[in-house]
Parts: structure tokens; C-alpha cells; sequence
């Protein structure tokens, strides 16, 4: 795409052509500007197969932040839908509402509640609250759930990957498998997830990170092709990187050829001062070359240099990787602990894709409109109780127990007074007789988990760093149930309603048309 | 991010680190202008766990050919890459190579011939070969991955949805929880690859094509908050709306509710005389509700409006749909093809994420390098033979049968005369010693299949239109073997050597250390 296309296909038209019917006929009744609020939450933890998540990482609602202020109608985005005809051959948007857009078709009016990026997050809790006139708000939609699902998913996929790697280094290369300028986002998220670093320049330099990487088979071929050998090829790039000199070795035959000529090269440069940085493999058995080229590297009086690995890692590899050198590490007299501090990650398309399961399932659901000045809820009815959101204008917040552990997230009616409740009725959000409850002697904290981010179309708050985003996940994570972290078969995390609010659930239902659930 | 971040990420930067290292390398040992070659293949048919493709639809090259021309080093690049330090604190980059980056650095040398978009590629077979000066080919690997391994897998996740559609229209409504501003290139792929309208506004305009939509669940919401019903919702879509009028069915119960509703807002529809379009369902047993549906509208007098089926369709999905109407319709009444020749289908996050196999392991591998004025053939060895790329500078033919029938893609050393070629010798791309042979009189034609499409960094061929591509790829499916069409277990294409370059790859797995393969 040209410029000029990415300028239509990244602005304010990044939406679904059904906000703007449904937007026109707010318009024609009257109620395009009648306040309204609509709940971002996602339903259920990636599942990727063999294994579920038990927590997600909310991420990318800085990149919506920064999209919204800019997103407006330009001529050109207001004549297409103008030239969109019916069946019929008539025009499907009538002039009176294309100048409503044109003069009041930005997200001014929006603002928003959010759970700040790079916090735990869990199922059926609204992460973002939308409230604003009713047609923007509407067409606001598609992007915002463009922008949360996917970052979301990556930074859960990435924290999953980071653990796996037990605090060794991760990078993200995935930038040549991932989902064209998607992949732009992903390596955010990534970062956000826990990644400490990727091979992409562009989006390091726009999020503050350091780009990463060393050198691909191309250079070697390029040195057999002109009549020269794997070790010239390597010579040449300790030549040129002598301080930061780390060599892909699998270009010819790893055990063979790779660490053999890498290890002249190291003692060359080590004579000529400079620490080797190491070795990366990118083909055949990770666990085993990884302790064979140990081997070889410490008979060489190199024990200490890193070894890079990378081709199809996801977080299911790693850790076969990890139990693998520790079985097998100590039979060829390697330390299996010290062979592991020297490993390092580079993860690609599986990172960027989610591999195992590529969707995360966000939504977008109408929760309150204004009547006369009063918040009216709204509810949709589903024939699957699992798919009915919580409705009315609504507050989240994170119970911590003696312990500080994050033990449960209450959704409740906006306006509880947190400091007088005890007990707390916690409430299944979809089986509503199923309850529990917690004193609130029990409870070391109660955190509001909602802020405001967004006031009138503006960004309310400082924008966040790289790291500050790294640091709350880091802080999130320490503060559950390992058992919620586990990447297989974790332990349930607690989302539950107040008592209030699943009695209005419950009125709704019936109000609706629908059978209420029985309670016990 | 803001736009002036979407220029870095979305520009010359969209590359991985790595490139830049070894670009400079080239460039300290004079290397950085020397012709080279590289070939663009991916390895295996996305494999959806469950089903493997047989064959993918060649997708992304235009988005490419847009974006070489205007990708360029801006000041601000080139300052982040000189303020790259390693790890003793000095620049990474030195003065003298940024500033031929300033000077040289873009695609102006770069020239290439491809397999056209739409068309049907096979594994193992070059679909874009560039050529140009080393450092910057170089530079061009992740761009280039980037925008074709995506598009080329959604536009065959796209050709596979369509093909279970039996030619029902489908629509794409990926965009909210497709991967980012990559939904864009996902939409625009699922387009070449089959789809025959999408809902994402900005891409349509973009690529020429009519965005499609009706109204979601939140409309009726709204009407219920209000203390309206969802009749009056529905009245009040048919009035703004009365030619093309598809009611979602499924806010409050589909059969008790939403049918009923929308055959008495047809009913008036068709007083005043316009004809209603359909109804959509979104969530339930699909195939059961559209018999249903189907019924109570032919009861009603309504017996060929549209049923709109999505909620997590793909290929399979839909392929159960359909098996599951065969089967069960005439049990009430209804003609299974009549109703299936009524369905639309609208498919989200599984199309723009080719859901089972998010990922295609497209390459680019250096095939050839000129020294002293002559093209010397570059291969990696590998310790899969699999991943041992055919080396030097090639062509690639297509046979077609007496039958007209696409019988083999034939990868060969440049220059061959396929006039005077007979029989043709084929070998597997794999086993060197697995062969076949084919006399000229069984073949009706042989095609090649590169055309030149950039020269100098500027595209040659004029653009195609989406028309164009879909056409092409229409064209190409009808003259494979139905076999090597099937979605579950299809029949293997052949992808074929010629026996000179099934020599050439055996001479230099020898010369480069590998042992070459038997022959039998």
C-alpha cells in the first residue's frame, strides 16, 4: 500500500461498515448524541490446544490512546461512504448525516475507563469502559477491539514465553512470519509481555527498546559462493564486531564445521583483548547441540559465552529444552544450571501469531444508555449464559488477602463503598447461585482497577514507558497464586459480581424475555 | 501510535536488526554493490492440524511493489542506527556506512520477476526472485517476508472458506479481532484469495472494493434499554433501510423472538413494496437455525430471502453447515439446495488469522552471487535436506497436460529451451534420485511463470485490479486436478527439478561438506 492508502486504511474508516448503518440510524432517531456506555472485555483465556491460560496481559490500549486524538473524517473518507449505493441504487447515507460526520464525527465526546496496560487481567472483566455519544461510541468499536485483542493476546503469549525461559534472555524475531505491519503491534506487545528485546528495528525505535541480532546463514553462503570458507565468513564479522561477536554456527554442519571454526575465531579475538559473545544454533536438536557445543566451547577455555537459540520456539519448547539439558547435561559433564544461565531466546512467528490459538475472543457490548438523565442498563440475552455481560454503568476492583495475593476480582455497580463492605458476596458471573464470601478481615487491600485514560477525546494520563508497563506486569505477576501462573492446567482465577449487581443481571433477564437462572 | 510513529515502523525500518550488521559487513569488504540473488519460497502448505492445504494462492506482491518504490532512509533512521552502541560502548554502525545508506541506501538497484498475485503456488517453487545489490537485497528479506508469507496465507485460508461455500457469497469480518492494522493486508488478501466482500470500510476503498454490513446486537440493545422491543428496532432498521433490510435474529431468542419479528417487518417491507433481504444469525446451532428459519419464512411467504450465517466459521465450520442442511432439511420440508443456494457467510478472526496454522514458512534464501562478472550459484547446507534450497539463477515452468490440467511446476537452471525439451526429466526436489519422466506429446503447454515485475526499483507491469487477481486465481483452480483441490488429505502437487540443476544442487552439497544424497 502507498502512503496515501495507509493514511485511509489506519484512519478513522479502520471500522466495520455496520457502525456506520447502525450510526445513521441513531442519527435519524434522534439518539446519536445521547450519552452511552459500552464494556471491553474478553470472555476466555487463550486456549491453545494442549493448554489454557490462566491470566492474560492487557496490552495495547496506549497504541488506541494515541490513535484516537488523530482519527477524524476527511473529505475523501466522507465522499466513499457517500457513494455507497443500496440495492435499490440509492444512496445508503443521506447528506444530513455525512455533515453531522463532517463537523461532529470525532471521538471528542469519547471518553474512557481503563485497566492500565501491562496489568493481569482476567475473564469477564470489563478492561475498558467506553462512555460517550452514542454513534461515535458505536463506531468506536472495530478499532478499539483492533487495537486491544490482538496486543493482548501477544503479551499473554510473551509472559507464557518469558516464563518458560525461567528469566533468560527473550527476543522477538518474528517480525518476517508475522502478520504484515500487525507484526508492528506484536513486537510492542511482546515487549509489554515480557520479551526483553527484538530484531525489529522500526518499532524498537518507536517504543525505546534496542534492536537486536546478529547475522543470518546469507553472509556465510555468500563467503562459500566467492570461493571462501565458513571461517573467513565468521573472521570477517569478528573483524567488524569484535565486542559483540556472536556466531551463527549451523550454516554448514554445526558439531563439524560451526563451533570448530567459531572457536579459532574466539581465541583470535580473545588474544586481541575482546570477550567473545557467543554462539547461536537455529537448527536440529536445541537441547542436545546446545550441551554438545558447551562442550566444545569449554574444552576451549570458553565456558562462559552465550549460546543463542532460536527455529520454532513457542513456550512448550522452551521448557522441553530446559528439562532436556537438565537429564542430559550432567552426562557429558556439563553443569545443567550454569549451561542454562548462558542460554539465550530468540522467538518468532509463534510469538507474533500466538501460536496454538491465534484469537482472542474481546468484545464489545452496549452496558447503559441515558434516559432523561438517568444511566438505564442494557443487557443482550444469549441463548449461552456465558455470553450475557454484566450490565449497567459498573466498577472492578482487585481483593488482595493477607498473604497479598490477588485472590479475586469483584465487579460491582458503580458507587459501593469498598471500606464499609464485610462481607463481601462474591457472585459467580454466569452461575448466579453460586456464590462465596470473604470477610473483610481476610483482605489486606482492595484496589480500584479502572482509571480514567481518556476525558473528551484526550489522554488523561502520562503516557507510560516501556518499562513502567515491564514493572506492573512484573508487580501483577509476584502477586499471585503461582498456581494461576502455571502454564498448564492452571488453577481458576476468581471473577465474581457483587451481590447487587447480580440481582440486576438477574432482573434483566427476566425483563428480556429470557428464563432467569435458578439460585440456589 | 501516532502517524509520525507509523512512518518509522511502517518505513525503510520495518527490517530486522541483523540485516544492518551484515549490510555493513558487505560494505567494509566491498561486497555491499555486487550483484546478488535471492530466491522467495515457502517450504510446506499451511497444515491445519486436523487437514493440510494442497496448494496456495500467491498473495501480497502488490502491497510489496507499492511500498519498495517509497521506502527511503529519512534523517531520523539513520540517526537511531548510528546511535547503536554494543556492548564496550562504541557505535555499532560507523560514519562512512550511514552515510552510503544516506546516499545509496534504497531499492533503486533492486529488480524482480515473480509469479504473479492470485495465481496458484506450490511449496519448494520460487514465487519472487530479486536481484540487486548485495547489501540492499539484504536489507529487503524481512519487508519482503513480511508482506508476502502473510497475505500468501489468508488469501489460501481464503480460498479453502470459499471452496466450502460452494460459491454462497462470504464476507470477511475480521477486523475486530484481526492482528492489528495487518487485518488491513488480511482483508485485502482474503479478497484476492476468494472472499467476495469485506466489512472493514478503510480496505475496501482502498482496494476497489464495496464494503458490506448490516447492524449488530448493540442496535437492539439499545431499543430494549429504551423500553422499546426488538420489532421496534427492527421497524425502524427497515425504515431507514427498506431494500436491503437483513435483521440480526439472535438479541433475545431467535425462533420465539427474532424470526417472528422480522417476518412482521417483511411483511410491511413488502406492503410498501420493497423486498426484504434476510436475516442473520450469529450464534446457536447455525445449520438447525437455518432450517428453521428457513420454515418459518416459508411459511410466511417469504421463501427466498438471504439467511446470513458467522459466529467462529471457517472452512470446516462451514463444510459441517451445509453436510448437517443436506442431511436434515428435507425433514421439515425444506430443499436443502434451495436454502443452501439462500446462505451467506460472514467469516471472522479464524480467515484473518488462517485459525489451525497461523503461520507460513515462507524463505529467502541467497541462490547467487556474480564474481568477476559471471552469476556463481549460492546454497546453504543443512542438516535437513528438506531445507536445502535449489541454487543459482533459475526459471520455473508449469506443464499442463493434454487435458490443459496443471500437471508439474518445473524449477530449472536459467536458459533452458523448452521448445526442444523431451521428454522432460523430472527429479524431486528432495530425493535427488526420486525421478519421472514426461515426453513432450503428453503435455499441451508449458508456461513460464516469472515475469519481471520490478526493474531498478520501479514496478514494470501495470497494477492489477482485484477483478484481475480474482481471475487469476479462478483460472488456476479450475485447471488443477480436482484432487490436489480437496481440503482434507489432498493429493501432492509435483514440484520437480531439471536434471541440470538437480546436478548443480548435488556438486555443491559435495564442495560445501555435505554428503551428497545417493542416487538411485
Amino acid at each position: 500500500m502507498r502512503h496515501a492508502d495507509l493514511s485511509t486504511s489506519q484512519g478513522i474508516l479502520l471500522t466495520d461498515f455496520y457502525q456506520f448503518t447502525m450510526a445513521q440510524l441513531y442519527f435519524r432517531m434522534g439518539l446519536h448524541e445521547r450519552p452511552a456506555q459500552f464494556d471491553h472485555f474478553f470472555r476466555s483465556y487463550p486456549d491453545y490446544g494442549t493448554h489454557q491460560a490462566g491470566l492474560c496481559i492487557n496490552a495495547g490500549l496506549d497504541s488506541l490512546l494515541d490513535w484516537i486524538p488523530e482519527a477524524h473524517f476527511r473529505e475523501k473518507d466522507l465522499e466513499f461512504l457517500a457513494a455507497q449505493r443500496g440495492r435499490a441504487g440509492t444512496p445508503l447515507f443521506a447528506a444530513d448525516f455525512i455533515d453531522w460526520l463532517r463537523t461532529e464525527g470525532g471521538f471528542d465526546g469519547i471518553s474512557m475507563r481503563a485497566i492500565p496496560e501491562g496489568r493481569v487481567v482476567h475473564a469477564n472483566v470489563p478492561l475498558t469502559v467506553v462512555e460517550g455519544p452514542l454513534a461515535m461510541a458505536q463506531i468506536l468499536e472495530t478499532p478499539l477491539l483492533n487495537f486491544l485483542n490482538y496486543q493482548t493476546l501477544i503479551a499473554t503469549k510473551a509472559a507464557r514465553v518469558t516464563a518458560a525461559a525461567r528469566g533468560r534472555p527473550v527476543m522477538d524475531f518474528g517480525l518476517r512470519r508475522g502478520p504484515g505491519f500487525g507484526s508492528n503491534a506484536g513486537t510492542r506487545a511482546a515487549l509489554v509481555g515480557g520479551v526483553d528485546f527484538s530484531s525489529n528495528v522500526g518499532m524498537s525505535q518507536v517504543v525505546g527498546s534496542t534492536p537486536k541480532g546478529t547475522h543470518g546463514h546469507s553472509m556465510v553462503q555468500m563467503f562459500l559462493a566467492l570461493g571462501e570458507g565458513e571461517l573467513a565468513a565468521f573472521r570477517a564479522y569478528a573483524d567488524l564486531y569484535p565486542d559483540d561477536c556472536v556466531l551463527l554456527v549451523d550454516s554448514v554442519d554445526t558439531l563439524e564445521s560451526g563451533i570448530p571454526n567459531a572457536i579459532k575465531v574466539f581465541e583470535e579475538l580473545q588474544r586481541r583483548g575482546h570477550e567473545p559473545a557467543g554462539v547461536r544454533l537455529d537448527s536440529g536438536d536445541l537441547a542436545y547441540l546446545s550441551i554438545q557445543a558447551a562442550s566444545m566451547l569449554k574444552r576451549a577455555g570458553f565456558p562462559d559465552t552465550a549460546i543463542v537459540l532460536s527455529s520454532g520456539l513457542d513456550e512448550l519448547a522452551i521448557w522441553q529444552i530446559m528439562t532436556q539439558i537438565e537429564d542430559e547435561a550432567p552426562r557429558y559433564g556439563i553443569d545443567a544450571d550454569h549451561l542454562i544461565g548462558r542460554l539465550m531466546f530468540g522467538v518468532g512467528g509463534r510469538l507474533l501469531t500466538s501460536y496454538g490459538d491465534p484469537l482472542l475472543d474481546g468484545v464489545y457490548k452496549a452496558v447503559a444508555v441515558q434516559h432523561e438523565g438517568e444511566w438505564v442498563p442494557a443487557m443482550k440475552r444469549s441463548e449461552n449464559a456465558a455470553k450475557v455481560p454484566a450490565p449497567g454503568v459498573k466498577d472492578v476492583w482487585r481483593l488482595y488477602d493477607q498473604r497479598g495475593r490477588a485472590t479475586a476480582d469483584v465487579i460491582g455497580v458503580s458507587g459501593v463503598d469498598t471500606e464499609t463492605t464485610d462481607p463481601w458476596q462474591l457472585h459467580h458471573p454466569i452461575q448466579p447461585g453460586k456464590r462465596r464470601e470473604l470477610a473483610a478481615s481476610e483482605l489486606s487491600h482492595v484496589e480500584p482497577l479502572l482509571t480514567e485514560v481518556l476525558r473528551h477525546g484526550q489522554r488523561v494520563a502520562e503516557q507510560a514507558t516501556l518499562a513502567d508497563l515491564q514493572h506492573r506486569r512484573q508487580e501483577d505477576l509476584t502477586r499471585l497464586d503461582p498456581g494461576v501462573r502455571r502454564l498448564i492446567n492452571p488453577h481458576i482465577y476468581h471473577v465474581s459480581l457483587t451481590r447487587q449487581l447480580r440481582d440486576l443481571k438477574q432482573d434483566l433477564l427476566t425483563s428480556t424475555g429470557g428464563t432467569p437462572q435458578p439460585t440456589l
